[in-house]
């Protein structure tokens, strides 16, 4: 018999009946009933009820054994009495008589038990994560984690792609957040970075002409705790792809992104074709440009209903300013006092003077408006507005007037809000779609300049004509993202492959030559002899696998992560070196700045 | 028709004549036949030979275009003349001419060509990796490697193992090489490690109850340049299972082994069943842990055959010092006295004295040892040694005495010239074997001191016992090496699962337990909570992919590699960093100290 184990601890079912069998795992829980000691063992395939009577040779060992010992445990496979047989156990129908056990390696008292997996710090649960790791709902995420993984390359390789390793010792990178610097010990004075993301080099890689390359990618951000980030480091399904347009990343891509959900989704809806929204409609529909499309509400614009009013507050702002607009957010089913008012609170709470309402109750068997809004534009504005918005009995609008680019964001929490407050998000569905256009530059208020939007990298539509004829911030860029449920999971770009291009694109952006040659002169000169046209994306795996399991946290999805103070817990990282490391990468320690 | 290409440019056939099609790719070479311009065009498929005469519309683009920009082109597939088919291009049946040609991208004079592939200096392909890597030769290298590494994937998702990413970012590993470090910028004076493999880790996962781990993990040494190893990362495929004796680990990873190199033979003869040879067992015969066994020179101890001899060099070593043997190394079809003076040569070339030898001639019909030791040794001795070893007229011997720790590195070098210059070696042929039972511990010379030999995690042979009563440096562990061609291509080791065990062969070593508990405190406070016995190894990847291409330089298989001096030419790596960055890592650079 092998030296651990015949059997898996999932293994045995009612044919083993009879069988003399070896299992070896932790002990999960005991219980004694009556002189009869039941206990169960566990391992990473399941849980096998081990049963020591005061007759076996095994039950002074057995009367030892405290919870997450390690053992070895010799016995006979037995059929439980109908009663007590466990349908929701797959070994549920039998369990085995000890008649030996070894010990083969004890534990002392728990700092956090395994079994039941009751709340604890997470500090305490990081610092001994090896037990954390072994409760049911960790184990088993990081499970399906590692399968979404592996899932992933099958879905890429299925689609023609390579994968291929880029550096992680290299120089910064230009994602914009701060790098992680590795000093160099042979070159005094001179760091490496590691990469933010392989953006440079899946280019380079598609200059030297490979085609189709992906990788699971580690990327590296030196941020400020947030906590819908670990610190350090994360993972991105990273693709570039040569001789493409956009089209023909989504008809690659789409594929990879739904098959992922639905490889997962365990009955869930899955989008099947991602619709392709713009980005100003995205943020004029929705708020955002990372809508959750499982809500149904879709704002819409209603400000000539406003304009010249007797909601003065409102008619004022649009005469004063052509900027101005007013968003409705139909609420279908909050027409009540009741519903209407809480929004209303819930806006004031974050920071708005308030939110102004219509809802839409029958008085005197008529359709009528109430509140104070429709009490001030008066009956046929009302009914103009619930038209154009196709409201019922029973329905609410609200209204946020104002300049657009300010009240967006708020707008779009509030078409959260009301989604979720009137239940209309439907849990059991992953809705993804494909965000576009996304504008190739902003206004920078704090520098008051024209930068960047989001990758230097991209292709403007309309190349360099539109660089040299058009308003900057009028330009979208071939730019892309994948969204789902609320939340960006994906994000790319046709890129830039022409060198003339990315320099007036830079200059534009305040970037003079220099800099450009100086941060990407590797990017420059590849770009510069015979670069393919190209494009790709980066979709984030911690992300995905969030939403396929349901988690909150990242830490509830991830082996080993850091805490949000970037401490290793378990490993004890970051830690002291010697003067001797220091001294060997020509570097000194600065007093701490408090 | 698709923006950049209705084809790829290995796809067309003579089935597609009159087809007309679109391709996209780089200019591979231009030839001007009196006025017709042949042009082979290339992309990561294939190359198509293009034909644009003067009469077509896309002559004067055709003129324009030099070595590697990046063109589409349109146009009509025509049939070769059968004297101008070229069997060897898969597109070689057709060609296509052009009628419409689009400039995407282009290219300045070359700082090196990729048709041919003429040699260049290292740093020139190293700044222009971009271009280096559409040469033929090393985008096919790089093409093998990922697709043994996505094979690797599948073998070991076939035999039941879940792939894990481990940290990247950690505390210092116990590999015995120089850490990078990272500077935390939160945690002002303290720094990350880079993990020199994720071995910690990969145990850590065992105690949390996952059973079979593997990875293709990245790792990272700060080493100081050497010829066999890249300066910075590489990437190992690492392992580890739980409830595993060592057979279960060469059970599991013997197919895993014997499949890559089945995978990527072509043809090369596999080993089917690996030998498995003891450590002290190799030493004596191969001369070295790492046996190259398609060489089938096996040396023997003769030391009896010398003592008390003629040959009054060996005999009085071996009278003065009991630990003198005298090895033979047998060489087969070397038996002529010019080759055993080259052998000579060559050994005072290593800074030996010289070889002894004996070779064997017909000499008036009687097989006779011939050269001066065979002269001092006289007819009977030589004729033990010749019948022991199995010599044949037309062989030889070869000589090496002293204390065998000194001498057996030098007695393998011989061992491998000798096959070498006489062919026995076979070089069609991947030999691969098991090397196990490595010593737990070595003398340290240099420290006066009992150390480590190999992995300090690994499990003594005899357990608790055996450290506490035998000599330690006479007790081997279960830890084992994979070896093929003469390489390391894996090593590994059964663990010590026990805390009571760790600190016991630590202090054998040297090390008090407040420094295990300081180096390795989150390892050893997990053995303490129901660690269960497990082992694994790790398999160097580069290594593995160089023998399958029969590359020599590691620069060869990997995409973008640092230069020998841990310089990135491409991406400018290391780099100077601005005085910002340095004040917030709390840092300081001290003068280079030359």
């Amino acid at each position: 018999m092998h030296r651990y184990r015949s059997h898996h601890c999932g293994a045995l079912r009612a044919s083993d009946v009879g069988e003399n069998v070896r299992l070896s795992g932790w002990v999960h829980r005991v219980r004694d009933h009556g002189g009869l000691l039941f206990m169960d063992l566990r391992d990473h395939y399941g849980l096998t009820q081990i049963v020591a009577d005061p007759d076996s040779p095994a039950f002074t060992s057995a009367e030892k054994l405290r919870a997450e010992w390690c053992v070895r445990i010799d016995g006979q496979v037995k059929a439980r009495a109908p009663e007590v047989v466990n349908p929701n156990l797959p070994t549920g129908e039998i369990e085995v008589f000890a008649n030996e056990i070894e010990i083969l390696s004890e534990a002392p008292e728990l700092p956090m038990p395994v079994f039941g997996e009751p709340e604890y710090p997470e500090d305490t649960r990081l610092r001994y994560r090896f037990l954390d790791l072994r409760r049911e709902t960790l184990h088993k995420n990081i499970m399906k984690r590692s399968a979404v993984i592996s899932r992933l390359r099958e879905l890429m390789g299925g689609v023609a792609f390579n994968e291929f390793q880029t550096p992680i010792l290299t120089a910064s990178s230009p994602e914009g957040a701060r790098d992680f610097l590795v000093p160099s010990r042979i070159h005094p004075g001179k760091f490496y970075a590691l990469p933010q993301a392989p953006q440079q080099f899946k280019q380079l890689i598609m200059v030297a002409g490979f085609d189709r390359y992906f990788q699971i990618a580690p990327c590296f951000r030196d941020e400020d705790p947030r906590a819908d980030r670990l610190p350090g480091e994360f993972y991105q399904l990273d693709i570039e792809m040569s001789f493409v347009t956009q089209d023909d990343v989504f008809a690659a891509m789409e594929p990879v992104m739904r098959g992922i959900f639905e490889s997962f989704a365990d009955g869930r809806e899955v989008t099947q074709v991602f619709p392709r929204i713009p980005y100003a409609d995205a943020i004029r529909k929705y708020g955002t440009d990372k809508p959750d499309l499982r809500n149904p509400i879709e704002m819409q614009a209603v400000t000539e209903h406003f304009a010249g009013s007797g909601f003065k507050v409102f008619a004022g702002m649009i005469e004063r300013d052509p900027k101005v607009e007013v968003w409705a957010i139909p609420a279908p089913g909050g027409g009540s006092r009741a519903f209407c008012d809480r929004m209303n609170s819930w806006a004031q709470g974050e920071g708005q003077p308030g939110l102004g309402y219509i809802f839409f109750r029958n008085e005197a068997d008529k359709l009528t408006g109430a509140g104070p809004v429709a009490k001030n534009i008066g009956e046929e504005r009302t009914e103009a507005i619930r038209s154009q918005l196709g409201l019922k009995e029973g329905d609410a609008v609200f209204f946020v007037a104002g300049n657009p680019k300010i009240f967006a964001d708020f707008a779009g929490k509030a078409r959260d809000r009301a989604g979720r407050e009137l239940n209309l998000i439907d849990e059991n569905r992953f809705a993804l779609a494909w965000i576009v256009d996304f504008p190739m530059y902003e206004w920078d208020d704090e520098e008051k300049k024209v930068d960047f939007s989001h990758n230097p990298f991209s292709m403007p539509q309309g190349g360099l004509e539109a660089l040299e004829t058009k308003d900057p911030l009028t330009i979208p860029a071939y730019q892309y993202d994948c969204v789902c449920n609320g939340y960006e999971i994906a994000s790319g770009a046709i890129r830039n492959h022409k060198a003339e291009i990315m320099k007036k694109a830079f200059a534009i952006a305040g970037y003079p030559e220099e800099v450009l040659e100086e941060k990407f002169g590797g990017m420059l000169r590849a770009l510069q002899y015979g670069a393919p046209p190209h494009g790709g994306m980066a979709a984030g795996i911690d992300r995905i696998v969030m939403l396929l399991v349901g988690a909150k946290n990242l830490r509830e999805v991830t082996m080993f992560p850091m805490n949000q103070q970037a401490l290793d817990l378990l490993m004890g990282a970051p830690s002291s070196v010697t003067p001797k490391q220091l001294r060997e990468l020509s570097i000194r320690v600065t007093a701490p700045q408090d």
